[in-house]
């Protein structure tokens, strides 16, 4: 109660932001308010997971690449979050007769790091700043935002909402009560689930600086590595699949079907154990538009645009969220009412486009990667790129070591898919 | 309260459904339910209207055609329905120069009805219905369905709850928070308002038995006629353009430039007035699958497939929900834990098509209507459907005037229009 006082006194001053939502884009958006001088007030509903048990890590998609690199490098934040990561260059398949190749990301040098350590912290250096954990939003009406613990903040008029609060977003279902507020949610057939990989005499057990895949159709397994020597893999399946496993014994024969090399590493015992802890999750893709209600509340990451974890884009696309927002700010002097729709108009296309893209991945990942047709046109788009480098860009290098705009990568990749096709044909018939 | 003690004696009988909401779909699927010898409960949120005062009616898209009138058959409503409607045998266009000319919707005898009668009074003839008016659904909560005027009803085992509460369902919510619910509504640019076309010296003001059309690429208006020999005009037009005219002089120069054959019949006084009565109204397509929650809830016509009002099929498409349903609860016995998943697998890929119809009429209708190259493929699908009459049917000729299926429909079309493609490209080469 305690707070609540609090809550009126920064209400008193000039610019306050309320960010719900302290997960990375909430943390992240914390930091370019905070040092752009807002008040802020950040609602996780989560208690502090620093001062939880240990956390058994979901690290689906938590690959950096250019564009979260960019935004944490705006705060300064880069350089820490980097030298903490692990760097992977290369994709590494694995095959189904235990043969591995590595397939590189992009060019020499260029390369994605697994994401090890948090942002809230650095949310925490600024003095402007407050966390407010265990506050669970119950709901958000008449410019008052109640959370759990019976805690009430009444919304002056120049308090900005953000809401960050994930696929589920509590903040975004005031937006469905809204005429004219387009939505789609749609779940994937596949689950996932994931296993760990312990370190074998203290080293990783399979090389650390890759993404490992295990492509097999129409279902995969990936692997990625974490500080302490382990890996996290996961399993991606569809649900009816998974109800087709039941018993240790079904783990260890759907194993030594189609990843036989990685039941020594994860271990018979862990893996008959591990394999049911949880249930498969589920997958969500969220489209929304407009992304604002009128000058006063604003929705990023997730609760903007859940994205299939396939292009490794989700962190990233929500971290580039809040550097285009910062622009925006700056480029209109942070006149919400301007700035908010402004944001709508050059976002949604984005982030439209980085969901499709995943849900595409989606299949090209766990299929064509397998392929000898997409080898080959890795390769012939890998050549191009190095005679004609500003002409032909791979789309993966767009949309990873770039800042190219998720739209455009896409419209570029269809012209660039016409092009290099009429060149395959017309050597091919010239016999070249 | 009365009433609670009625809903308790009705749960001690073998079979019973709540049916949610009570417009055209709930009091039909009421019907259905009352002929197999359930207990039918209605409950709907606004007054009885035929109590209300005089109701200025939305006609929007309640044009009656073959699947709605199988639907109504089958509980014998058919031939009482469509006594009291006005048949339209063709579309009749508006062109700006003031000139009509007819396109007939099919071969001679096929035509498409106002619908001008409520299907709430057939519900009410069944001794084992009961219709509950100004019941709002306020939350369903384990097993309780609560409603306004703080009434709950108690959900025992055997209630089947049959959610048929519009666009805007809120039987739709429950299932919203349930895993794996895919979702979207898509608001389209367009809204629309109504006006009145009165009778000129007691006869209807134009032609009555057509759909007249407008078409103006961008926009378009539309009239359906009236039991009391008025029609109601429809403009539908992008929300931008609305915001472009707000006085009764704006109206004025508005029509004249695009419809100066209207400002006569509907007066320019009327029209200057009307014209502001009520804001233009949004349009949404709603899709989700499943329709099913386990073997207790069951969602139908807007409910579960809202679809945008141009290919007049939205009515229709619910009444066929009924019919389909019923046909299953043949097929099964009403065991509702299989009816229910089976509804789901057999009407998801129908009803979406119909709504991805219907988006693509919003084009065709008001913009290509118009065209040469409309009409030319209409006059070859028609001279080929009357030449090889089992091979090639017109899609609306399909959608309208039989049951085939609307996603096959869709194939079908597809595949019919390669054909006439190639029958007409091998024309012109050939120099027929």
């Amino acid at each position: 109660m305690d707070y609540s006082t609090n809550f009126s006194k920064s209400t008193s001053k000039k610019k306050v932001v309320a960010v719900v939502g302290g997960g990375l884009v909430g943390a992240l958006n914390a930091c370019y308010f905070a040092k752009r001088g807002f008040q802020v007030e950040v609602f996780e509903s989560r208690e502090d997971i620093r001062q939880a048990k240990i956390v058994k890590g979901r690290s689906i998609n938590l690959a950096l690449s250019h564009r979260g690199r960019q935004a944490l490098k705006q705060v300064g934040m880069e350089d820490t979050i980097v030298s903490k990561g692990i760097p992977m260059h290369s994709r590494m398949i694995h095959s189904l007769n235990g043969t591995q190749y590595p397939i590189p990301y992009g060019k020499k040098g260029q390369c994605i790091f697994v994401m090890l350590c948090s942002v809230t912290a650095a949310a925490e250096t600024y003095s402007n700043t407050k966390l407010n954990f265990a506050h669970k939003l119950l709901n958000w009406i008449n410019h008052t935002l109640t959370f759990s613990l019976s805690i009430s903040l009444s919304l002056f008029l120049k308090y900005l909402i953000v809401g960050c609060d994930g696929a589920f977003s509590a903040i975004r279902k005031q937006f469905l009560r809204q005429s004219r507020f387009n939505f789609s949610q749609t779940y994937i057939p596949h689950g996932y689930l994931e296993l760990t990989m312990p370190p074998i005499n203290g080293e990783f057990a399979m090389k650390p600086n890759y993404l490992h895949i295990w492509p097999r159709n129409t279902f995969m397994m990936i692997a990625l590595p974490n500080l302490d020597k382990t890996f996290t893999c996961t399993l991606f399946m569809p649900f009816d699949e998974f109800e087709n496993v039941t018993t240790g014994d079904q783990v260890i024969e759907f194993f030594q079907k189609y990843f036989p090399d990685a039941i020594p590493l994860i271990g018979a015992d862990a893996l008959k154990r591990d394999y049911f802890r949880l249930p498969a999750q589920a997958m969500v893709s969220v489209k929304c538009s407009p992304y604002h209600l009128s000058d006063k509340c604003v929705l990023m990451g997730d609760a903007a645009h859940a994205v299939v974890p396939f292009y490794g884009q989700g962190m990233n696309a929500g971290f580039e969220d809040c550097l285009v927002f910062n622009e925006i700010m700056d480029q209109l002097n942070e006149d919400f009412s301007a700035v908010l729709p402004e944001y709508t108009r050059v976002r949604v296309p984005d982030d439209h486009a980085i969901a499709d893209l995943a849900m595409y991945n989606y299949v090209e990942m766990r299929s064509h990667v397998n392929s000898k047709w997409f080898l080959f046109r890795k390769y012939i788009d890998n050549f191009l790129h190095i005679i004609m480098p500003r002409t032909i860009i791979p789309l993966y290098t767009m949309v990873t070591f770039t800042r190219t705009r998720y739209h455009e990568a896409v419209k570029r990749w269809h012209w660039q898919d016409k092009v290099r096709n009429d060149i395959v044909h017309s050597s091919l018939y010239k016999g070249i």
